[in-house]
């Protein structure tokens, strides 16, 4: 997924070190994602087969759309069928942590907000690679960053969140851009990947922190 | 989408004024299926990013879950990213002008109408260019035509309008079998198109005023 | 979809016969699926169109998910699309014979579980052809097997029933292991179909008969 040709710097030794930390992070993104989703499996009462299949479609469906979309094959659990076993593992294990998982919502909120940068950026870089426009390249970054919770909402019998509250989608816009930008004005890859994902992670904790949130379209009439 | 060579007839100069209708319907269409997408949004009070995604989603995402089962790539919006603006842009301006398109309302089911057998046609037109068989390339026209609704209602958390009301999927398999038929038996392309729209639409337009609709099935008992 | 030189054995007898029940079984229950799913669009009070479409996504549903996300083109229904009017048609049939097919209740929970295993074995193979790994090869069987019954729910915009009761996806896992391992330790191909398909029959059949289930993981507080 972060591939080590992705995040190669000048200096081969900083590019294995950043590339061992976004591996590392992607990890604990998706760990982390998969243990959310979980709590809401178990907010709908599902049994640990649903918990299991939920995990797994959260935190790897972002990117799976993406490649459908994209034309990028294998998918990224195809190529490392491992990530199945973690994320839906990990959603399991939630089952008998699901206490301490919920006390530590604020750390679980922060990974959550790790995992929106480092899963946009992972889209925008797997887009460039392909040689897609800028539009696409922002796009790829979104849908790899939000789609797989739009998956868990649907499959929760909900309206996605991304639609109706966060700013979500809009850090994940910034972020993309603030990335392919930096690449574009000749940043070194790794300062504009870190640089990115310092300011969206930054954007999303203050709007997690003073309850930022795009204005709604509330509309009564009917059409139909 | 509409690409030149697809609508090209004996006389160029009558292939060119037909290819820029078809595009300018084709812009025309997108647009009034994000802004009623929009309004939809608003019915369900999501914020300004719920209603450009949804706009999106709507406008172009019938294609595009036609392009992924066909393999039919690089997809519409990748190829012309600007669609991405131009329809979401169409749903956030729905939230400034909800009243005006609201009371146009009849002006965008004809749009709509538009859309559904112009959609219908240009899916037809892929499978066709695909070497498809009779059935999918109809398939391939509904699904154009028909799914960008199926995939609002299920954003909107509706049982999809398609599956309960309307004449829409109906008329789609009539629209692309009149101009599948139409060029099976040696009518020039643009005629065919056009005969198949304008029938498609007239049909529409008469459901839409005399309230046709499918028989339901209403069945009552318990398997499970 | 069930593939002749898929299924041959040594015996080129044995094999057309064992070829030829498995088709046979195919259609039977991609039939039995669709004909499940009218009854439940019937319940829903979806018009006929709704009925057809709603067979042919749930018949079907499970195979393209998996084709597309593993890039294995063309799709069942685009190879043959006479699976599109078969499935389809089998749904509109049960809108006249509704009651009969509610009153065989029980013949078609076994028809769903022999598609359910039978389902999950072209699903592994598929994924094996494709020179999938482990994992993979068991995931393509169970997306396969269980994924059909996921979108008719999604469709009639209920929580997907496999993600809270039943033991559907443990089945699909046992069935596609036994299968895979079989093969592995140098079963002859049909035995080695034949043996997993009878043992996860038995496991569906005994799940029905005994109301054996997972466990469920309830859990109330909130995180958001």
């Amino acid at each position: 997924m972060v591939r080590a040709q992705q995040f190669g710097g000048n200096d081969l030794n900083t590019a294995d070190v950043s590339d061992l930390i976004l591996h590392v992070l992607f990890i604990v993104a998706i760990v982390a994602e998969a243990m959310t989703a979980a709590l809401a499996a178990g907010r709908r009462s599902m049994d640990w087969v649903g918990v299991f299949l939920l995990g797994c479609a959260t935190a790897l469906g972002g990117g799976s759309v993406r490649d459908v979309l994209l034309d990028h094959h294998p998918l990224t659990w195809v190529q490392h069928p491992s990530y199945l076993i973690i994320t839906g593992g990990a959603a399991l294990a939630t089952i008998a942590i699901a206490r301490i998982v919920d006390h530590l919502r604020r750390l679980f909120l922060f990974l959550d907000a790790v995992g929106l940068v480092l899963f946009t950026i992972i889209g925008c870089n797997v887009a460039t690679d392909l040689g897609m426009p800028f539009i696409v390249v922002i796009a790829s970054g979104m849908i790899t960053g939000c789609v797989g919770g739009v998956i868990r909402d649907i499959l929760c019998n909900d309206i996605p969140l991304l639609f109706r509250t966060e700013l979500y989608a809009t850090i994940s816009v910034v972020t993309g851009t603030l990335y392919v930008t930096g690449q574009w004005i000749g940043l070194d890859h790794g300062v504009a990947t870190f640089t990115a994902m310092a300011v969206g992670l930054t954007l999303r904790l203050l709007a997690l922190r003073f309850g930022w949130s795009m204005p709604k379209f509330v509309y009564t009439s009917d059409l139909h």
